[in-house]
């Protein structure tokens, strides 16, 4: 460990994730001095690209942005990093409820009954979550009925068939990254809500939240951010204590580091920030709250092939499947660049059965999966990757904190309120595309300009 | 803070309450010198009895054992603490579904139809959790079935009366201290097994779980305990940081104090445990599971009136009501003194709501459900004392760790097993009782004798 430093500031931040360092940036702005301590040897939280070979890389964290993801392409604009849009041409490949692989077409065909039972839902849905504020959940006027039971559970009570429940299933998995016996029904509709409806959540395409991707990578944001503030950040900092008053704080890390300020911004996931000490200690509501916002489970696997074959053969790279670890895939092939890179989502059960598993097992399966649906090519990647977040020390699971049954009606004035000089940041705590990187720019600018605020 | 001290042992053992005491003892019985590092300024943890006035004292924490709790009657008579039954003389008073209030044979004769109901869903959770292996819950054969949805929506689907429902609720609410809508069905029928029976679980006398107290209050027991080891416990040490290898630990406090040892056992809840920073870090299927480990919400109130009036009109000093803020009350006098004092409890939403409120409005609202049910005298106590747990930063809700749908076939395994020379104890981790301080005991034993046997 490192000798004992210190270091002044005016506001503390804790994490140089996209939130934090967009907090530091905005503090500095406003004529402020930030100091942001990070606990890993890296900027950047949830997102992380990984060059893998000359030409390749691969976003083992947050990949996408869209349409309506303003502040992102502001910030990108002003970064100076560019987007190009996600490929979408060609047929998805299903095979779900026994049927076998069956091409897009095919599936729209034999199974228009149950899309037809899926759409009904998601638009149910769509006029449920109308009706629930995204600054506070729990005033929904039905909030107290949607927060007792599951999302899984209503689901179950919808008269589903089984391949409707099934891609329902699938779909809300890709987004909340648990099961969804594991979320209130509640917090699933805050979720749709934040984002605007089901069709911009779930769709990849046509104003959904995947249409985009950056340029170099999306670590590319929190790189050329973290160079705009370079002298206002610390790695390998983990913040342990928290000493606060009226007065302002001293923030203790691991090493030795003590960091004073006249405010902190707590910007890591609410499981996280819970496990800081607190002293004088917070109170109950707060600590409670911090017990139950469990992060999801999530993997991501790359596979690199000389070419992206599927293309040739009509396909855009998707998978919806119940069958084998990876529920959905997606063509993530660099433009300017000959090689095909296909990347496999494993999901809630999925991340945590086969995350378990020896890399090689892992690959095993899901290479056999892509080859149902993409043929032999499939079997000879040059490279694979994959990537799982709950053994990361510094971030504990993906993509987010997930609000169980009774959380949000019992808890939820405590997600974001600040706490004398503690503000909380983090896109759990966001109230706009919650849970994406949109959401972690809004919840820096807003703890950001409260603290401002807040400062004679 | 304090300056850095160190201390070597064989075994340091994080947490002095009950179960970190039992595992201390059992280490030192070995012949091995153990560590106690307890946080706060007291040894007990979930056990604290307070004096309140000369000759009277109230348990602010655990108070009874039962008549299987063989265990604690054997540690009791060991550290010469001896024991009282629980007054059961006369009638429970009860006010539900807008009867109002009514004596207890008034209320059996009313509500005879639903007393039946609940009569049968009690015997149809025990056929049930009869086949839930304590050991290990995650193999009983409908496991994933009964745990996918919640121990409320299972109760929900039983077709009960709104009556029989609320008794339901209640019942289990204060055995759990959540409502019923965040617990895992599974974990409910667990509960029932690791303690026998519904009747042993939730009944007050014969057999029941909450038939006898300590003389002296139950602080007696750490009490007493903690003299037998105290060269070998040091208080206001919180542990922060655990470095761990295959040749030992190196165990770091808030303060300094550095504590070396071949072996560790966390005998603190899962959610605290889930706090100190684990140095190499932890599997994530073990960091997700204590992300999912709540602690439960619950207050006990006592009111000391100069003699127990009660007792002369005919109660027993129990209440049972949906009304007031209080769902269940005891009488909790002291053999050998003439006040009356009673207990009442805020579990759950309750213990939440009211336990943000000023003491004065929660008193005034308790003070009124006594005064509805025991009549004028009960408006004028002598003493009122009230105490919540989860504002108490080194133990952060009770009675104990809540299992929402989906964490034990999960995440179940990681619960107790060792990782490396890291070991798991608190009562959270036992098979008997597990919740109760007879789980306390047992775990911390397991704990010491695996770590006893894993030293050469």
């Amino acid at each position: 460990m490192s000798q004992p430093r210190s270091v002044d500031a005016d506001v503390v931040i804790v994490g140089a994730g996209l939130s934090g360092m967009i907090a530091a940036r905005t503090v500095l702005a406003a004529g402020l001095v930030p100091v942001v301590l990070e606990a890993d040897d890296r900027v950047g939280g949830r997102i992380l690209t990984e060059d893998v070979m000359p030409g390749v890389s691969v976003e083992l964290g947050a990949q996408w942005i869209g349409d309506t993801h303003a502040r992102m392409f502001r910030l990108a604009d002003e970064l100076g990093v560019e987007t190009f849009p996600q490929y979408d041409e060609g047929e998805t490949s299903y095979d779900l409820g026994g049927s076998g692989v069956l091409r897009e077409n095919e599936f729209h065909t034999r199974f228009a009954d149950e899309l037809a039972e899926l759409e009904r839902v998601l638009r149910r849905l769509d006029e449920l979550a109308a009706d629930v504020p995204v600054e506070a959940p729990w005033l929904a006027p039905r909030a107290d009925e949607w927060d007792v039971i599951s999302a899984g559970t209503w689901y179950d009570n919808q008269g589903l068939s089984p391949v409707a429940r099934t891609l329902l299933e699938i779909c809300t998995v890709g987004i909340l990254a648990v099961p969804t016996v594991e979320v209130s029904f509640l917090h699933l509709l805050f979720t749709i809500q934040t984002c605007g409806v089901t069709a911009e959540l779930f769709a990849e395409s046509e104003g959904g939240a995947q249409t985009t991707r950056f340029v170099g990578g999306t670590s590319e944001i929190p790189r050329r951010l973290a160079a705009l503030i370079t002298d206002h950040i610390v790695l390998d900092s983990p913040v342990q204590t928290i000493e606060h008053s009226t007065d302002g704080v001293v923030v203790h890390c691991r090493g030795g580091l003590v960091a004073r300020g006249r405010r902190v911004i707590v910007a890591i996931s609410p499981t996280l920030a819970g496990r800081i000490l607190y002293d004088p200690p917070l109170s109950g509501i707060r600590d409670q709250l911090t017990q139950r916002l469990p992060n999801g489970s999530a993997m991501k696997a790359f596979f690199v092939y000389d070419e992206p074959f599927w293309r040739a053969d009509g396909f855009n790279g998707q998978l919806i499947s119940d069958v084998g670890p990876a529920r959905m895939s997606n063509d993530t092939c660099i433009p300017g660049d000959d090689h095909g890179v296909i990347l496999l989502f494993l999901e809630g059960d999925q991340a945590r059965t086969f995350g378990r598993l020896p890399v090689d097992e892992r690959r095993a399966a899901l290479t056999a999966e892509l080859v149902r649906h993409y043929g032999a090519k499939a079997a000879t990647p040059e490279f694979y990757v994959d990537g799982e977040w709950s053994d990361r020390q510094w971030t504990r699971g993906c993509y987010n904190a997930n609000h169980g049954p009774h959380v949000w009606t019992t808890y939820g004035e405590a997600l974001a309120a600040p706490i004398g000089v503690i503000h909380w940041a983090s896109t759990d705590t966001a109230t706009h595309w919650s849970a994406y990187m949109e959401g972690a720019v809004e919840a820096g600018e807003r703890a950001a300009l409260a603290v401002v605020d807040s400062l004679p």
